[in-house]
C-alpha cells in the first residue's frame, strides 16, 4: 500500500523506516529538494498549494496522513473528495488554531488554563482582566518550539507585547506555575479502538523540547488518557495524536494537542513494543494497532542545532542514534538518541552522560 | 558517510533501514531492477563484473560491504585496492568453497565432519570410504538453501549422484545425525572487539531456514563463541559474522558460516539490544559496537513463498512483520516475523499461533 503524507521532514522519515518492513511505501509532498523523508520515500517536490502535484497524491496514495500542519483547509478538503484523509481535516483545523482548540478543551470538559481571544485593542484589554498577569500571549496559528509567543508580566506593556507579534489574531492564556509538563501519546485504529503508551515527561530549554522520559505508572496516567481519549472520540480521530500537559496541584491541565505523531512520542521507536510511526501507519492503513507498552526504562534526548559524533553517542550501551539528514543550524531539531536502561537509577546515569555532547543540553 | 554494498538483496534493504538513523546510507550494486534494497539506497543497476559501476562505487562509497557472496576474486581485489572492503575478501573466499572453509575449521581445531574434496571419480570412491554411508555430496561453491547437495545412501550411487550435481567440484561430508542446528551471530569491530549475540536455535524445512529461536544461556554458548572468535580473529575479520553448528552428543560440530548478516539473526532487530544490521554497519564503519544481549524471549519465523495479509500478522501483540519487497516464488524468502514474549511458553504458544499463516511453516 502507499500513504501519501503531507510533509517530508524528519517525522515523515521517521514514517518511512517504520513502514518499508510492513510493506507500505511513503509518497511525500515537500517544497524542499532537501526533505529529510526524500532519501525513503517518493518525493514530490511542490508547494502544499501546488495542485497538481495534490492531484497526483490522490492517485498515488491510498491514504493521505500528514506530519505538516499548516496546510489549507482547501487542499485538505480538495484532498478528502479524492482519496481518505487520516486523521480527518477536523482534527487539523482544531489543533492549529489555539483559540478552537481551547474551545474543545472547554466543550469535552477537559480543564485548560483560563484564556480569552484578541483580535483588537479592546480585546487584548479584557483578556489581560479576565487572565491576570503574568499571561502568555500567543499567537492563534503557526506557533511551534516556543515562536510566536511571548509573556506578559506587566499589563500596560500588552499592547506592545502584541505589536511584536505583528498584531496578529492571539490568544491570551493564565501563566499557571506547574510542576511538571507531561504528555500522552495515544492511537485510534480505523474501527475506533484506542491504545496508549506510557505517560512522559517532558523538558523543555529556550522553548524547545530537550528531554522525553517515558513514566510508566504514572499517578496521572488515568486523568491524561481520559483526555486524549474524549478528544479522539470527539474528532473521529484515526492515527496517532499527542497532547501535552501541565501538572499543576496534582490535576492537569491541558495546554494543546498535535494531530500527528510528535516529539515527545520518538522513545517509543526502541522503547516500546510498537513505535509511534509504526502505530499511526497501522491505523491509517486500517491495520491492527501494536502493542504500546514500555520495555525498557526509556527517554529520549532531543539533538538541537549541533551533532555529536557518532562514536561518542554509540560508546553508550543501548543508546540509539536517530539522525535526520538536515544541515545543522541554531535551534533546528537535527535528530534524538533513544536511551534504554533496566531501571530508572541507571536511566538517569545515561542521560546525565549525554548531557555535554554537541547538541543536547546540559540542564536536562 | 556512505557505505557501499555488493548486493541489493533483503539483506542490504536491512542494512540500509539500519543505517538511515546513524547517518549512513547505502549505494548498492545488484544487478536487478527489483533489487529489495533499492527503494531506500542509491541502487547502481548493473552486475558484478561491471568495470564502470564498480569504479563508481570506489568513488562514491568510504568503505565497501557485501551481502552476496559469489563475486569473482577478481572484483574484490579490484575493488580492495581503491576502497576499503570490509570484512576483506579472505573471509568470502574461505567461506564460499566447502572445501577451504572445512580446512580452515581443521586448521583452527574447530570440530566439524570429516570430509573429502572431489575433482574426479578417484576421488569420490576415496571420499565416500572415508566418510561412510549416508554421506552427504554438496558442490564446492554456490550451493545455498539445500540447493547443489544430495546424500549418499549407497556406495554404488555416488557416481550418479556426482553426475546430477554436473560432476562440479565437489565435498563429500559424513553425514551426522544430530540433536540439533544452532548458530551463532558475532561482530567485530575495526579495533578487534568482539561481542557475541545469544545462541540461536535454527529449524529448516526443505533445506530452507523456517524459524529461529534465541536460546540465552544455551549450555552450547561458550563452545559456540569459542569457534566463532578463533575464526574472526585468524581472518582479521571486521563486521557480522555467523557460523552455523550441529549439535552431536553435547558436543558442537561446525557446518559452515556466513561472512555475513545472516537470516539467523533476523530476530535482532527487536529482539536484541542492537540489531546485527546496525552492528555489520557500525562494525564496518569503524564506529563502536553496540549491545548484542537479547531484550526479549525472541524468535524468527520466515515467511517462504507465500505473504501472509499484514492485518493476520500483526493482529499478534509484540509480532512484527518484515516483508522484502518480493514477489512471491516457490521457496523464496519474501519476509519475516520478529515473535517476542515474556517467557519461553509465551513464545512458543505464539510461534504456534503463526504456523497456519501462508509463508509460514506448519512444522515448526
Amino acid at each position: 500500500m502507499r500513504v501519501g503524507v503531507l510533509g517530508g521532514g524528519q517525522l515523515a522519515r521517521m514514517l518511512a523506516l517504520a513502514g518499508h518492513p510492513l510493506g507500505l511505501s511513503l509518497v511525500v509532498v515537500d517544497p524542499s529538494p532537501e526533505a529529510c523523508a526524500a532519501p525513503v520515500s517518493d518525493h514530490l517536490c511542490a508547494g502544499y498549494d501546488d495542485v497538481d502535484a495534490l492531484a497526483r497524491l490522490a492517485v498515488e496514495a491510498e491514504v493521505v496522513t500528514f506530519e505538516f500542519e499548516n496546510v489549507a483547509l482547501s487542499t485538505l478538503e480538495g484532498l478528502s473528495a479524492r482519496v481518505p484523509v487520516r486523521p480527518a481535516p477536523i482534527a487539523l483545523v482544531t489543533a492549529r488554531d489555539r483559540v478552537v482548540e481551547k474551545e474543545m478543551f472547554a466543550k469535552l470538559g477537559i480543564p485548560a488554563a483560563p484564556f480569552a481571544p484578541v483580535a483588537n485593542t479592546a480585546d487584548l484589554a479584557r483578556a489581560i482582566e479576565k487572565c491576570g498577569v503574568p499571561a502568555i500571549l500567543k499567537t492563534r496559528t503557526e506557533g511551534y518550539d516556543g515562536k510566536g509567543q511571548v509573556v506578559i508580566r506587566d499589563a500596560a506593556l500588552a499592547e506592545s507585547a502584541w505589536h511584536a507579534l505583528g498584531r496578529r489574531p492571539a490568544i491570551v492564556e493564565q501563566m499557571i506555575p506547574f510542576a511538571r509538563e507531561v504528555s500522552v501519546i495515544a492511537v485510534r485504529g480505523l474501527r475506533g479502538e484506542i491504545r496508549f503508551y506510557p505517560l512522559v515527561e517532558n523538558t523543555h530549554r529556550d522553548g524547545i523540547l530537550r528531554l522525553s522520559v517515558c513514566r510508566t505508572d504514572d499517578a496521572m496516567t488515568q486523568q491524561a488518557q481520559s483526555f486524549a481519549e474524549r478528544l479522539m472520540v470527539e474528532l473521529g480521530y484515526v492515527g496517532v495524536l499527542a497532547l501535552e500537559l501541565f501538572e499543576v496541584d496534582g490535576t492537569l491541565l491541558a495546554n494543546e494537542f498535535a494531530p500527528r505523531v510528535h516529539n515527545s512520542g520518538h522513545w517509543t521507536i526502541e522503547g516500546a513494543a510498537t513505535s509511534q510511526f509504526e502505530n499511526h501507519l497501522r491505523a491509517v492503513a486500517g491495520l491492527p494497532l501494536g502493542a504500546t507498552h514500555a520495555i525498557a526504562e526509556s527517554a529520549m534526548v532531543n539533538l538541537v542545532g549541533a551533532i555529536p559524533r557518532a562514536e561518542d553517542v554509540l560508546a553508550h550501551d543501548d543508546c540509539h542514534l536517530h539522525l535526520y539528514g538536515k544541515s545543522a543550524r541554531e535551534g533546528r531539531k537535527l535528530g534524538h538518541i533513544t536511551v534504554r536502561a533496566q531501571n530508572a537509577a541507571e536511566l538517569r546515569v545515561k542521560i546525565d552522560a549525554l548531557r555535554e555532547l554537541p547538541g543536547a543540553s546540559r540542564e536536562i
